[in-house]
């Protein structure tokens, strides 16, 4: 007998059918035992009489189960039910140190995080990975038809000059190698190959601070794009790519969004200079700070809200001080052509249009005080002719985070690495 | 004047446009020059009178140049030509240390990788990483076409018992972590989250042999799927991958595939047990050794090809001595339900039926002379319930360099990582 999905199961009523799953929910009642069985496709409810079934079956214990297909408007599950003719119990589980089905509370993270190999069958899991897994599906969907070219870049690099202390070292042979920061360096380097590219890769930071924002390791959404007027044109690109995410999710994420509660809206994306963001700030606060630390970025979000209705704001012009090196100046003295991206609040985005002059580019890692001769491979590059090109990263777990309304990046990540976390 | 992109020019016959890109061939002749414009969507050839451009420009410089469309049967460009009218330089490149154009003949990898930010603008390369892309992009297209959700495990392991030496260890806040061997874990742990999932990640082997195969920093495909009858189903799951990303490359590569001379076409996959191809070998040849290394290998693929037609084959029922402790045993003594992809004589697959038996699970690790405790995250899994299920993982590099004949693995990988390449 051949398996069938429990979302075909309306295609069989009346039918005799094998499903397999888990055992989400199990009850014994007096004259039977209700069942709820997950599998990838969605839930089933089953009622099993006291014939077919004596004991008791302890969840997520792996079963297959023949039986008729009926409807049943009492069902939770899509209006149907099966009654079981037969049960195989193929695996056994043992009793779970907590409840994980869906009618249950959320433990706190710590302890999901202990228990991550089960906790993440648990359906806020399920659904959060879903989503995550459809917006990477939209990203690169969107970047492609848009003429970008996905790249692989190594994640090793062979200088520490990007960050230094916070960098991972790797031993590499009994020589020193880092975990890269960024891809920066490499997707400028393949504006020159194909003018438009993008990547999802790992980026590692040995994050000392150990807030809700910050993990060792996430999930890096990069694109540069050569041949750009302005970087109006890299905020523009960014602006689609998240309609589009939002758009695809509200397609194909519905039932994963609607149980986590969440309604996905998008607005046009207001902009405003840094300076602008920061007359807001002294005239709406007593906030005296100078530049746009983690409270001034919560202060504009919640005001450009309030104003426009968009849960994401771009700040734009940067002070050139506070940019790397290859950021490209503005004509206005001592400003930048960068810009920050935030949503509901947290940045989730720093993007900019970079120098593509080598002169330019070299009296810039000088004034920085650093070294021309030890970023000898990056400017290879730009010797040998690059176009005006910008791009943008956004840290994925953080866009969740917001998205979602999790409490830490940390929970949008599948095993997650911070200085605290490093377990299994 | 917007740009527009050359491989729209059929479109702008007789009219005034812009065109931006790389100068990838230059020559004066005596009334005029000519010039080759390299950019994302392609190449134009622009006539260049003296009164426009009198001096001489290096190839690799970025230009705009804005002309007059016309049609020209001798252009090996789309019988399309543009003649200038102005041209202006956005970026002067330096001279070349080698010419890169596509007329030009390649140089050996040593040189190509010490140059690799401008060589990769070679036609060749552009061919190969684009290539590289659209299997990247089919692969992942199939597999959620089939139900696979994609995951993001991540790549720094708490402990070293994969592979011992041959992993690369990270300083992590004082203490000692480990890049990846494999997503084997997680993957397998993920089947009692989604049952079918797959990753396209890095892969780290700190490889001491350095041969044409082996990269010390790869791209891996996984999958995993539950729910399995047998180790057949992931054969016949791999089989249609590889029958998918050969229809979509011949669809969406054509033009890099014949540049690159290769003729692509997909043959169904025989399969034979291992004991069945060490018997060919001692029939056909004098190899008197044990087990199938890398000159069995090519043996056996070479013997199939002849009989068959088939450049794949699967090699299957390994014996278990040779296979981790996490294989499923054969109902025949001493064989495993495990299997490798050899591809034009080279091992690109290793897969198999998994052992999903939580006490099965732990005497096969203690079977190894390994303690089941050091294995507690990977096996909590298991004891909360596991359906069967198997899957394998696919080196990308070495499918890429078998499919489009390239020396070694390192020339399908970006920026590659071996024992002696470290640099950029």
């Amino acid at each position: 007998m051949k398996r069938v999905n429990v979302n075909q199961l309306e295609n069989f009523i009346n039918q005799k059918v094998l499903i397999k799953g888990w055992v989400s929910q199990f009850r014994q009642l007096k004259k039977m035992s209700f069942l709820v069985l997950r599998e990838r496709t969605g839930y089933c409810q089953i009622i099993i009489p006291k014939s077919v079934l004596y004991e008791s079956i302890s969840p997520e214990s792996v079963v297959e189960i023949i039986g008729i297909i009926k409807m049943e408007s009492q069902s939770t599950y899509g209006g149907i039910e099966m009654v079981a003719e037969s049960i195989n119990i193929i695996s056994h589980a043992t009793v779970l140190p907590f409840p994980i089905n869906r009618e249950e509370g959320i433990p706190p993270f710590n302890t999901l995080n202990i228990f991550r190999p089960i906790t993440l069958r648990k359906e806020e899991e399920r659904c959060i990975f879903k989503i995550q897994s459809e917006i990477i599906w939209a990203y690169r969907e969107y970047l492609r038809s848009q003429g970008f070219t996905e790249i692989q870049s190594t994640k090793l690099s062979s200088s520490g000059l990007e960050g230094g202390s916070e960098m991972f070292e790797v031993e590499y042979f009994g020589e020193k190698m880092y975990l890269t920061q960024s891809p920066q360096f490499y997707k400028q380097m393949m504006v020159g190959v194909y003018e438009r590219v993008f990547e999802v890769g790992k980026v590692y930071r040995a994050e000392g601070s150990n807030t809700n924002k910050h993990l060792c390791e996430f999930v890096g959404f990069e694109f540069e794009m050569g041949f750009i007027e302005s970087v109006e044109e890299v905020m523009q690109m960014e602006e689609k790519i998240f309609e589009y995410i939002f758009n695809h999710l509200n397609i194909n994420c519905m039932s994963e969004l609607q149980h986590l509660g969440i309604n996905l809206k998008f607005n046009p994306i207001p902009r405003i200079t840094y300076s602008e963001a920061i007359s807001i700030i002294r005239k709406h606060t007593k906030y005296e700070k100078v530049g746009l630390n983690t409270e001034a970025e919560k202060i504009i979000s919640e005001y450009i809200f309030n104003e426009t209705g968009s849960e994401f704001v771009f700040i734009t012009k940067y002070p050139l001080s506070e940019r790397p090196f290859y950021a490209m100046p503005s004509i206005e003295e001592g400003f930048s052509e960068t810009f920050e991206l935030l949503y509901k609040g947290m940045e989730i985005t720093s993007g900019g249009q970079r120098i593509h002059n080598y002169e330019k580019l070299v009296s810039s890692i000088e004034s920085k005080g650093l070294n021309p001769q030890n970023f000898e491979s990056y400017l290879m590059a730009f010797k040998y002719g690059m176009p005006p090109h910008g791009g943008m990263g956004i840290g994925l777990e953080r866009v969740i985070k917001q998205m979602l309304n999790l409490n830490s990046a940390e929970e949008a990540s599948l095993i997650p690495r911070t200085r605290e976390r490093n377990i299994h």
